[in-house]
């Protein structure tokens, strides 16, 4: 098969790849509908993170092809969504809803799923089928719950994002943007999106925001300040991973209010005395997506919401390393990659 | 009046100093009944924070003498409780829970309780009056939740702790002993005392702790993770401030458990990443103590609870150096100080 590899930082072409085949009864291996490329796989692109010759990508829908004997909720044939991280979904962590703490927890990025097959472990606990093979046109809103719309879901839930909320979101990257989304889907008031750049801030609107702010740092936290009587805001979705991102979102949020910081963190350094004076509740990590599957999956089939539209590029996979090169640029927000395109 | 001064780090005296004046009339001027030495003293004490000629002493319990005009929720004669931080108990913070960031805080520490009288601004925001004057031997208790308790229970409450949950403290000072109280009444079901010193473990025990451990750092983590089948707590209180007691806490809590964070932070940085990974949830800052006054006084008052037990030293005030001493050497636990005595 054909399957997407980094070899380098800023070189990334699609190579030839074995199959891949059910190594664990609990396995399934899925045709990949469509996979897409994550902000977090543009760390290694730029050289944050070391990479040498990566499979890469971590998030998919697709058809099941082979179930392992001990796979039992998912058969052939069915469409499948899955999150980012494989889990059994019956520990006392998953089932307590940390399913990405899984004590069987299984990265896709060390699999790759920007490829045209994948192998998904943990099957039964990590996939949801959709009833029927849904129409095509919702096939990106279920690429995207696999993992930002499951991520931003998240951070919102984090930071409580509650009704008549006012909500601020650092990060206008796709998962920022899936923030807004869910911040206006859990009823917030307000939603101030921080962005400075045209297309996300329309794109910000259109999934909810009420306000945007092009300033950061701590004309960011200024303007947040004022906007909110002083007080700063009462939830804030960090979705950056920088020391500025995270002090921005510490800035802006009430004594007593939420933060769910969901960046992948790099290189941050949390001063314990000013996160003690500002009396937030800190609380991110990794996404546990499939906590939210379900119900996600709901609203994209009853489209009651639509996070499809923060893929603005769709590429054969065959051109992946143009969607890298986009997203490296900001030309694109998110590019969808289609591995049986052309 | 007779009030304590520290001079320097390590020197501490009891001088003369004026009679405290209603400055505000939101102010109430009150003759305090019991004061006492709080760990968060013992930094300057050390050297930690820089300190000179600084009046001392942020807990209180005692008689109001005089009130200002604008002051209607206590009068001359009742006996009071209030917080160690004056907070007006209306805004929307405080609304929230959150009086400690109330938009007119002021801290009792720059006002100094350790002394014959003092002036509580924002008295009706920030005071409690028993319905009687309570019997002498609860007078301990009622002085405990200006503080320690009120603070030891912010960080249960903080860590989420509920029925069935398995609890681990960090930190054997009183917070810490007074998080196991807090954590026993919420209806923890195992509570894991960290503890080295053999009068403190009993206090422990005798508070609800079930077990204890001896062992810290990485050695401490490893012993929670295993009482606790590889996962870490539901619930951790981190009762001391260092980095290493937060990463300590950080370690022991399970993905999606609750880190509740009330020791005054003195040169930590958190990894974010490290944070970002372990998925627990962290919030903490200085306690919300009027939040929680009316019902650990209900507590006391039908002796439910015994927080003054806490106090294995009471001194007169005059003798308040010597209360320094001891608990800077660990000799006495926490120190009372009468002002009235001798």
């Amino acid at each position: 098969m054909r399957a997407v590899m980094m070899h380098s930082p800023g070189n990334v072409s699609v190579v030839d790849r074995d199959d891949p085949i059910i190594e664990q009864q609990t396995d399934a291996i899925i045709r990949v509908a469509a996979t897409c490329i994550c902000g977090s796989d543009l760390w290694p692109y730029r050289g944050a993170n070391d990479v040498h010759d990566a499979h890469m990508g971590h998030e998919y829908v697709g058809y099941v092809e082979e179930v392992g004997s001990q796979v039992s909720s998912v058969r052939p044939g069915q469409f499948v969504v899955g999150s980012f991280m494989a889990s059994d979904n019956t520990c006392e962590v998953c089932r307590a809803g940390y399913q990405s703490g899984c004590v069987h927890v299984q990265g896709m990025g060390g699999i790759g799923t920007q490829a045209q097959y994948a192998r998904i472990p943990l099957a039964d606990g990590t996939l949801v089928a959709c009833p029927e093979t849904p129409d095509a046109d919702l096939v990106p809103s279920y690429l995207a719950a696999s993992d930002v719309l499951g991520t931003g879901w998240f951070a919102a839930v984090a930071a409580q994002v509650g009704p008549g909320d006012t909500v601020a979101v650092v990060g206008d990257g796709a998962v920022g943007l899936m923030g807004v989304l869910a911040a206006r889907e859990l009823g917030a008031e307000r939603i101030i999106a921080m962005s400075r750049h045209a297309d996300r801030q329309a794109l910000a609107v259109e999934f909810g925001a009420t306000d945007v702010i092009e300033t950061r740092g701590d004309e960011g936290v200024a303007a947040i300040t004022e906007m909110t009587n002083g007080l700063g805001a009462h939830a804030v979705i960090e979705a950056v991973g920088t020391q500025e991102s995270m002090m921005q979102a510490i800035g802006s949020t009430r004594a007593g209010g939420h933060i769910g910081f969901v960046g992948v963190s790099h290189g941050q350094e949390i001063p314990g005395n000013r996160l003690f004076r500002s009396l937030v509740h800190l609380h991110g990590g990794p996404a546990p997506v499939r906590r939210f599957l379900p119900d996600l999956m709901d609203r994209i089939a009853s489209r009651s919401i639509d996070p499809g539209r923060v893929f603005d590029r769709t590429l054969p996979l065959e051109q992946a390393a143009d969607g890298y090169r986009a997203m490296d640029t900001r030309e694109a927000i998110k590019v969808l990659l289609e591995p049986f395109a052309g």
